[in-house]
């Protein structure tokens, strides 16, 4: 029996590429990157080719979604805002309300829209997104509710004969989890991208590398790409 | 005391302009436009700034979603996909469940989700679109229901602070009657688009032609743009 296709949403970092080693075991896979005016676009496109190459991925997509650039609001797409250099506080205090600098407003939203257009399209049943809920940045649109509210959008903004939901397999890893899954999938975490600053040696401190890094160290596994600095994060 | 902001989704339309007529009246609103490579947006932005414009409204925004040219499956977005001339089948067989060609795939959450993004850090609190349930083609994400499903989305995918929700003022109305309202209002018919097809002088038969005439016919109201043919549609 041949596979059913999915779509998986690939920006090239660690989340990604472990969720695509999983909906390749299932599925047939088509991926899609959003370039969404990020500072580290470029850099991220290299690393979705580079993970689509590897994965034998022919069909795949790059959506433009550059509005979220113009509209601004984060320091993903704003160079006046800075960028945090820590570990979000909510991994300390679980109370924390804080949204980090990095939350791009209704970025999710923005992006599986994208996603539900081209399944529809293409006649995928499945959009596999790697978001993670508690161990990382908090941000409103990675919560699993936020997923199931958006199912519910899906089934009643497409043809009645459209049948899609969203798979968000490792939601509610601990980001240590999600490498160890990696390591045992064989993902290719040499190929991937994270860091928030920089596009050619990861900076090592910013909110996406310490995240990295941290979660690395608790596997006590190495994280195979190089870093300007290593800090101990656990 | 000021008008709270809202944003309006201004296609350039008739239903739109007539929903930034109702907007204005108790907000402060901020017109958003959608680029989504369709054939005739060249003219549908011209539409768009001529009624910001009249409406004085300084705070405009062009979103390119051109991914769903890409993505295409619509006779709005692919050349080879034939454009309907006529009035939507469900108009007269309000049974009929077939979809139109001239559907999207999920086009409207894509847009929502951009004008969600952009009132988020605008910090409007109302979304006006101008979408028309029953009485028009029949699209499913122009369904009441489908908005009250993305209002949830909303209320889950972004900052505990913020609260946004969709307005949709003319959803039950017949076409007829938002003509109505329109000249109520004295909203400026002259400057809209609406023809799925020509950009220089509307057609009058295309599906989006026959519901504006019709509706125009029957509201007893001249409609004050030029046709190269003006058939009877009641």
């Amino acid at each position: 029996m041949s596979k059913s296709r999915a779509v998986v949403l690939v920006s090239g970092g660690m989340d990604s590429c472990v969720t695509a080693a999983i909906a390749c075991i299932k599925h047939d896979p088509a991926f899609l990157h959003i370039n969404y005016g990020q500072r580290t676009e470029r850099r991220e496109l290299k690393a979705f080719n580079a993970l689509a190459d590897h994965f034998g991925i022919e069909r795949r997509l790059v959506a433009e979604l550059t509005h979220l650039n113009k509209i601004g609001g984060s320091s993903l797409t704003d160079e006046k805002i800075k960028i945090s250099e820590t570990v979000p506080a909510k991994l300390f205090n679980p109370g924390e309300k804080e949204i980090p600098t990095s939350y791009v407003p209704f970025r999710n939203a923005n992006i599986l829209a994208a996603a539900v257009s081209w399944a529809e399209v293409i006649g995928a049943r499945k959009i596999f997104i790697g978001a993670v809920e508690e161990d990382s940045s908090g941000y409103p649109d990675c919560r699993k509710q936020f997923y199931k509210a958006f199912d519910a959008v899906i089934e009643l903004g497409t043809k009645p004969e459209t049948k899609i939901t969203i798979e968000t397999p490792v939601i509610n890893f601990k980001k240590s989890e999600i490498v160890l899954k990696g390591k045992e999938l064989k993902a290719p975490f040499e190929l991937t991208w994270s860091c928030y600053k920089n596009e050619d040696i990861a900076c090592g401190v910013c909110e996406s590398c310490a995240l990295r890094l941290r979660a690395f160290q608790a596997a006590g596994i190495e994280d195979p790409i190089p870093y300007m600095v290593k800090p101990k994060y656990v």
